[in-house]
């Protein structure tokens, strides 16, 4: 079954619709494997149409043209298409309020497809695996080469400067969301901004970065040391117990948990430390097309794990003010266990 | 008037609201100044308060903590402001279903601010001009220091990493959009996708970039010939044709025109040479925190033009499977008139 073919089964399994329709960039490219920022997917029983306008057309048919299963027509004939359908199917968790009211004054009848989309999205097959696998290597082996380029006196700029243009260098398409790279007291807000601030001797570095290739994320957090100057003992400590919940997950989150027992995983671990106060987010995320889709491994995360599904591991611990730490994989569930997408180290690095 | 106050009383003429109420990130950034990818925002007559979960707490208190007439707030206070309000205003055109149903459940009368609050954004604040003024220039200045660096045998994506790594180290945060670097049959596609195709000699370059400061957006497209085969006699008499249609815009447009207006003087000039019909896409779009927003000028352009708008002026001829020519500046309208944020050179540059 190809990814279309897969949401229309999943969808058809609360009443068959005549057709599935999508509208989200990132979701016609899952359907279709065409990215563009604008256009209609429509997906019966055995044929998947991608409607775009002129800006797209000769890119998509050179694209799918040959692919079975698979036609592109203009946005302009969509209507056409969708008037003899009484019920189609849509994700109306994401759909605008606009696209809701037009396909209702259309007068179809409209089926809530978001969880199947979501369910579908969260289990990669082989080609998206082999795609995310690609763009973690590429993180990988731009980190390994960032290491001996950072400087003293080098900004955060630089060195997201520096790791984005090595990751394109090494096939990507761009960073899969905007990197951050945070120095000593940066570190303890979990999205800070990477700025002009310059690399002292002794500071600590966090670097969250990620690529796509082939339309695919990848996702790592690495913490580390610019140099030690003696002051670092509750870090190292601290460190050791972040990396004891990162590897704690990674041994015992197994399929068949939902995504709020995978997070107590490292949640009840640091209460046992009392620690828990500062792990002030999730544990991770799913990483597909999208830098953050499903399963969401939170307190709220109701998603059962299984085989295929691909996400973050990322605990972490934050200081106000101070400094914080997190270590973060991508991590892919294989035979109801997880699976290391990144091969870096994780031990405390000295630079 | 802050934004924020702007949009509350832009909403306000039809008929005053208890509160603005905004969701989605890039109006979040808008209205605030501040990015979270998670949050809300309201507005009511006299304050503004951003309401973000953990993760953005302390960046967020840090960023607005001062700033007269904003507020922050945690985003589990949010019902509890939310529920004296009568009526609020929200875009109704960019929530999601989703958000409309829980503000439906919440007893309040809805009124729409989509059109409010395109409008506003339209038009840019001192503040706003500067941002892409800057991004602007940083763009320029990097693809200045990119000519050189083109060589023979270089793929697309070299290119395309080279270009974002010069704007990055120009102080960008990012690229605004993915580049796109076209060689040859590729620039006949207006959104092609960069690959590994290698440069060869008497090949056509197209290449659509830009990157973001402080938020803000920069978009500029140019087109060159890397070294002249003798084969470009047609080509080069398109290029002054395109370049004729550009001009044509940044002297002729002016204030008081719509969209579709500003659209036909290049797609009418196009026409009288019957070449219209190789013009497959819109002449431009607003730029400002997003690559694309109001106004748009194209054939359903309605917008009324006004100071203070930036939007790109970009007519193309495409040639399918042939090759493709694009000029693109990004423009500000000042006094009536049109003035360009870029200042690199348009006439014909070969390599």
């Amino acid at each position: 079954m190809n990814r279309a073919e897969k949401i229309f089964s999943k969808a058809a399994e609360r009443g068959a619709p005549d057709a599935v329709v999508l509208t989200g960039d990132d979701v016609r490219f899952y359907a279709t494997g065409f990215y563009s920022t604008d256009g209609h997917v429509v997906i019966e029983k055995d044929r998947c149409i991608l409607f775009v306008d002129d800006r797209y057309i000769e890119a998509a048919t050179n694209d799918l043209g040959g692919k079975a299963g698979y036609e592109v027509a203009r946005t302009d004939t969509l209507k056409k298409i969708l008037k003899p359908y009484k019920k189609i199917a849509v994700p109306l968790e994401r759909i605008t309020l606009r696209e809701y009211i037009d396909f209702n004054e259309a007068g179809m009848e409209l089926a809530d497809c978001s969880q199947a989309l979501e369910q579908c999205m969260a289990v990669k097959d082989a080609d998206e695996l082999a795609k995310i696998e690609k763009a973690s290597a590429i993180t990988d082996e731009a980190y390994l080469k960032l290491l001996p380029l950072i400087k003293e006196g080098m900004t955060e700029n630089e060195v997201a400067a520096t790791l984005e243009y090595l990751m394109r260098l090494g096939g990507a398409s761009g960073p899969s969301f905007d990197t951050i790279v945070a120095f000593g007291e940066g570190s303890s807000v979990p999205h800070h901004e990477t700025s002009q601030r310059k690399l002292k001797f002794g500071d600590i570095v966090l670097i969250d970065f990620g690529c796509k290739w082939g339309g695919y994320c990848s996702d790592c957090t690495r913490t580390f040391l610019f140099g030690d100057d003696g002051r670092h003992a509750i870090f190292k400590s601290m460190y050791e117990t972040v990396l004891e919940a990162h590897n704690l997950v990674k041994r015992n989150v197994v399929a068949g948990m939902t995504g709020r027992q995978a997070d107590a995983v490292a949640r009840d671990y640091f209460k046992k430390l009392d620690l828990d106060k500062l792990f002030t987010h999730s544990l991770g995320h799913g990483v597909g097309v999208n830098i953050h889709e499903m399963p969401t491994l939170s307190p709220r995360g109701k998603m059962v794990l299984s085989d295929g599904m691909i996400f973050s591991d990322e605990p972490g611990l934050y200081l106000e003010g101070e400094y914080g730490i997190r270590i973060e994989d991508s991590v892919v569930m294989e035979n109801g266990h997880l699976r290391s997408l990144s091969s870096t180290d994780k031990g405390l690095q000295i630079l």
